[in-house]
């Protein structure tokens, strides 16, 4: 029988704030079992860039990465956002006698864990720079590192080709790892977001729909109830689960200890 | 039998600079057996702090650091530096189909690999700010890393209390890291710096004195053949070898994967 293992990937609004990022952490380590953490850190990337004079350019919400923007986000990312989750998790563990789990931080470099190629431009010339899709996760290593007792605290950076750091979406990381691991254990794929769960009626935070499967799924599309931005993360969940992922639930960061009123999403 | 394990630090000198940096590099990859590397990267922080409007303000040559220069150097030293460091070893160990070495990024927080107090403020008000003086090492983590088949790249950041993260100087790392860890392998530390090794005479840099044991070193110092700031370094490579290091190895950071040319310390 495979161990399960959990893999929570949460923004960058929620690691940036003190109380969020607090409430987030208390939850993630009252989870039980092997789990790991890939974050954001947009927000502080943007700040830190304009700080410095550099500009930021966003293209369908996704940031444009030139080597200075690299720079900061290898530094926010990989550096300030990263180990402040590290310092703070290991603070909160102290604090708990029954665990062992050591926090360990992460980008895609160390141990060629997640290796990447660069993005071309695309077709109509737009060029998103040094931005990384997958191409493959080193499921040993994690592997080793999870049963040596780790809690890898992952920064959306990837490496490419010849030693390039690579800027990488969170929720490509979270899915690739989830797919990747779930050939070694039975993974759940955890996305945080604003709300409980995906809910029936966008006015009504508490109408969380408590179970969706491809049949469901089909039908909440049709009958326009899942709509605009909630059908790439369904479909990314669906994408998942077809490639190996146990089952996908979406809830919101503060309610990580207790998923029972979270979305589960299964086959 | 134990097993070797090297301990290499090097300045913010070598490793903020692409030639001297993959100079050095070349030499660690080729360096045989169990290895850690530890970095500075002072000159970057001071550059990136400048950049953001944040003077820096040292005493003896230590930094100041404010919660201000804290962020900087979580950073700089556990982002930017550390990161390019692992990227650009990733890079030579895949050219190299003999290694199955995995570069590892870390701080001292970490797998609370290295455990620090805040320093307080000198009788004479002198107060360093987020500085950490170094209480232990996590021996077992570090060996099940290394046994893992990783290689540890240190940047000079520990795990205060509470979570707080604390800039500590990288040699203190490098000597508590090898002392700590000389329970478990016979240790050499190695300390890079501008010459080929401890010279007798400081206008020629090829009078590198091969071999310095306690008998040798009184007498360099009763005859001021040494003197000045390389006295500290002996000071503490002679309490490094008391504590339990096998050799403490003075050299340049171009030389590392032939340190027949440098100075060899032992007790």
């Amino acid at each position: 029988m495979k161990h399960k293992l959990t893999i929570v990937k949460v923004g960058g609004k929620i690691v940036e704030e003190p109380a969020s990022l607090n409430q987030l952490l208390t939850g993630f380590t009252q989870m039980e079992g092997r789990r790991i953490l890939v974050h954001g850190g947009g927000r502080t990337a943007t700040r830190m860039a304009s700080s410095l004079g550099i500009e930021t350019h966003m293209i369908d919400g996704r940031r444009v990465t030139d080597s200075d923007m690299l720079r900061v986000v290898t530094m926010v990312y990989g550096g300030l956002v990263n180990k402040n989750i590290v310092a703070q998790l290991n603070a909160k563990l102290d604090r708990d006698a029954d665990s062992n789990l050591m926090p360990l931080g992460l980008t895609g470099a160390d141990m060629s864990l997640i290796r990447s190629h660069k993005r071309p431009p695309l077709p109509d010339g737009t060029d998103y720079g040094f931005v990384g899709d997958v191409d493959s996760v080193n499921t040993d290593a994690l592997h080793m590192l999870l049963e040596g007792g780790t809690l890898p605290i992952i920064a959306p950076l990837t490496l490419g080709a010849d030693g390039q750091l690579l800027n990488t979406n969170a929720d490509t990381i979270a899915g690739s790892v989830a797919t990747a691991m779930a050939s070694i254990y039975d993974v759940t794929l955890v996305f945080c977001f604003e709300h409980k769960g995906v809910l029936s009626n966008a006015d009504n935070p508490d109408s969380v729909i408590q179970r969706i499967d491809s049949n469901i799924y089909s039908q909440l599309k049709a009958e326009g109830i899942v709509s605009g931005g909630m059908l790439p993360k369904l479909d990314n969940s669906f994408a998942a689960l077809r490639a190996g992922v146990k089952q996908v639930i979406i809830t919101r960061a503060d309610l990580l200890a207790d998923l029972s009123m979270a979305t589960v999403i299964t086959l």
